[in-house]
């Protein structure tokens, strides 16, 4: 793979400055805001003891999501989707895997009956809003079950948590495979790819997309691999942003 | 008027901290991120050139605004409007207020055929958010008009702002009035007043309600009192955010 | 104040004429069908004994109202709210000042678990159709509660209503403060009130809105006066009204 | 067919006191405030120069119909058809009835490129609002046509009305055809069946629904035969109340 | 009457070829696909223990109807309703007036408290989806009450159909009446009529409407006769296809 | 691998038999009934001259797609979704996999400012809906580009298809990777993956998702081999089809 110089200096395999802050709400039981350079995304967690009405009486709990962008979060103001009157296609599609994505390293036995809505609502978008969702809302996530733990709703001992998850964009760019793309690589990328790992380095999901020209299986496979070097640097700062939490609280 | 202490220590006729951290996004033409405590509301200036059709070829311009919250922006999470399918009347009336508010301090012929869109989304509420939306839009419109003028989409000489615009809560609660009413304090008003005042000291708006007693004369006066003050004191604070902008410009 | 003649010879503190019949509806339990000059909004009460779920249990009831207006009512056709498919900010907001003005002469706790909704329907629109619908929904309210105790519904001694309530509309127009703005004068006006009065006097709702410029604090002061007055004539007619249903009941 | 004394005292063939008040609205170009008894349907008719989009340029014109019912125009309150969001079957199925049927007398040539709406709203509802509002309908028509010929809309000697046109719901009740049937009849009719009928006496519509038993072809022509006395009564009682209008304008 | 010879070589009085494949779906309970010609719907019936809330613990069960036609069912493409967020009058009637004809031969105390939802969804529409869709939803409702039957939800000695439905269109085309209209004819008839009909050769729904100039008595009569006809000869069929099903399932 | 063998006795690269029946409708310009087993999907391909407002005057086409499902295609009865009033996310999802899909293999420009809309309507589902709509889709649009070129809408020496495309869905179900699953073997699938491939073996989308367990990328992998070969089943039986229709139609 030829090292390329990126259009803000990066190298190819290397994020955009990534911060995560947990705690931002004073309101909801877990929240963190999260960016990948300009890209900011405000996710919170909400912990209701009880499951909605088909769950009841099983012993299992649910996670689901909700992603948002404001209508000025882009370079062109968008119509609101209430003011719509309904949800896109594009929404629906990603607040569906932000929801399969957590609900995949959840023990939902472990959980309880109780019932956790990740609202990720992007402030700021400028390419990987999906995986910046995923990745602050693993956090969010996290800290909605410690507070759960800490006033009882949850058992001590439970471990609803089985791994950690975090996303990252990559995408094939003037034939260079590069990591975590802005929004100006991404809109001119032959090839997208999301790519959602566990902690462990496992898949949750893996959707790629040829944007122009159909992809070979070479270029998928170097993609995998750019995919899984950010995952482990983002599920590092996860573990510490968490770590630093557990810290204070004691 | 006997002088309450207040939950939060504060006296009868003083705010909460307000501060507006102006030019928070990178893409609005506007923005501000105003606080009044707990309450913190993102608001953004969208300037087109253009006018919505009905408007073509009179030569004026056209500011509208909408309101939101983010769904845990409270303290119970609500359900978003865009999936409910529909805008509830609480929002419909306050980006009303808002839109009716700001155009009040605007000249449309000054303004030229230009459309500004203000979009006001709560990030976090605790009572007064109609009011700060109002006092941070009004730092975001003129943000807009700025970076227009320096575009060359509004002449040079033109001034489309007429006055500046502030706007606060007031109430009685357990007899008393208050200024700026945070959400425990609103919720057991008895009577509940917004008021929109223009930075020379006139009304653009006044709306109370009785939420418990009807109000009397003698009432309504001292809460108008108490808005007057709080706005002068909102007013002060815009100046200053917008002379700092000034500055740094040059 | 200089006296003015008004487009129809009013002056400025003379209300036009205005009418309440009392019973118009052969089938609801209260109603009024009443006129502002031509005006004329159909207020029906339905009373159905039980609350919404989210009341139950707590021995208190619910009144709230709706409003709207026939597609014909004004001088151009308006697209129908049903075949738009949503209802608009302005007919929400209407409905929810109609539904606070009438619960605030409520003690649901008298109401006992019952519910009322007030709908008010313009046949004919010239202006002041919010406060013609509060004036004529307190008929029909007064009027459903009586048939509620005559059969039943409410103990004999229960008192739900704490007073009676009315409302008008004042506004400066080409300077001059005035009373029950018509349709042509309420499009010119400059600054436009719509006034909620208890029938002891106090205020329910103060709404004043700057049409054009901001207004003083001197103008709104005259326009109380106004509202004062005119609402009093109004509690007078209300109680005429309901009155002579009395005397024919029995 | 045997005589049966009905509820109200009235013949089979007999239908319920008739009233048309032509001209109830001051500002719709057509009116009619009709009553079949006690069911009351307030028609305006919306003339507009110009035509829908998919019309222009040929020089017919359009005429259509909006049905809708008061919420509380039945016994018990219905909910706003604008508050659920959509318009249910039955009140599409009857616009497009009156709609047909109106269309059905009218020369779209002679009209030129207008627009006439009907609006035909039920304040009160005892049985046959379709069609009285037929009937209503067409006297708003006439009377919309008769000013937008004086007003030089319509060429002078243009006639886009070719005919009138009247409806009448007749039915089985009890094994006994009927005509004009009142709610307390139409809810147990064994058939149920709507005519409109043009003033010649020629059909325009048949409507029969079997709503218990099937129906034989003898009880079929039976209710034709009503359905045509009727419906001739009806044509008289608009031709002397658009005489009247004449007489007047002269 | 004289005869015409039409578009497709066809007798007045002769319908197009019809066919009737039932059991075409694997999963419901009851299902048929049906054809007039190139008119193609696949009825299928939809058996559920049980009735909605409203009419439960009073002993009888429900049928209803769901009509649909795929976006290219038609020479031109048609927007789905689903994709418009509201379903059309037309496809409201047809829906309604299936359900009504097929209740018509329920006795729905036999049926106990069991739900029969008939989707008629059109494949190919070329005039006479409504009235296939009857004719073919009476043939999967019977299939799925034999299913119900056998499966034990209906008592064996139960008789839930009191009589078999069928329905035919016939109109008036240049003059001439004919017998099951196709596209091309039905576009241009005078007089369009639907008609149910029972096995016992009563009618159930007669719907007559003038299309261009209003219809005679003697032009009803004469399409009536046609009707009963052709509803005679789909009724031999749907006995036909019913009891090969079940000489297939002993 | 282990060799298992599957419920319905296939082994794990095996597809279902799969069968296309080229130009089903008689209507729209291209069609084609496709069935994997007993999944049956009928797609559609609508020509029309002209594209959306958007992209007028760029000398490009365009293609889109539509995905549903018929209420009983499924095992339980699904609510309609123009009844719900909305499309749900699965819909949106599916429909704009099929769009992307399709036009990965277009090249607009050689289509020229025409529009093609497939439907894909599944009449009956048992599992891989969304890659039997892809395969069958392609065939669909290719016969209606073959129709446009003999209609004289696109050159004759214009080539708008690039090449051929087809999906089909393969998991892990019990540990083993298998090829086109069934709904009884995907509801029990770890790990399911829908693979879109060009005739050339390029990927245009790879979506895989961890059901269960995370998937590791050893398993990725072996999913990718047996999407391949399937995937060139597919290839040959549409190019087997479309060769045929082109024998016919010379």
């Amino acid at each position: 793979m030829t090292e390329t110089v990126r259009a803000d200096g990066r190298k190819n395999s290397q994020m955009r400055p990534v911060a995560i802050e947990r705690g931002w709400s004073a309101q909801a039981e877990g929240s963190a805001l999260i960016s990948f350079g300009n890209t900011r995304v405000l996710c919170t967690a909400s912990f209701t003891p009880g499951v909605p009405r088909w769950l009841k009486g099983q012993g299992t709990g649910w996670v689901t999501a909700e992603y948002s962008m404001l209508p000025r979060s882009t370079n062109e103001r968008m119509q609101r989707e209430s003011v719509r009157g309904k949800i896109g296609g594009r929404t629906h599609e990603i607040s569906r895997l932000i929801g399969r994505s957590l609900r995949a390293v959840i023990d939902t036995k472990a959980l309880g009956e109780n019932t956790i809505v990740i609202d990720c609502d992007v402030l700021q978008a400028d390419g990987g809003t999906r995986t910046a969702s995923i990745t602050g809302g693993y956090v969010a996530l996290a800290d909605a079950i410690a507070w759960a733990r800490a006033e009882g709703h949850i058992a001590k001992n439970a471990a609803p948590l089985t791994d950690s998850v975090a996303a990252v964009s990559v995408g094939i760019v003037g034939g260079t495979p590069m990591s975590d793309l802005a929004y100006v690589e991404d809109s001119r990328a032959e090839t997208d790819m999301n790519v959602v790992v566990t902690g462990s380095g496992d898949f949750i999901e893996v959707q790629g997309t040829a944007e122009g020209m159909p992809f070979k299986r070479a270029e998928l496979d170097a993609l995998l691999d750019l995919a899984l070097v950010s995952a482990a640097e983002l599920t590092l700062l996860q573990g510490k942003v968490l770590a630093e939490a557990l810290a204070e609280s004691r």
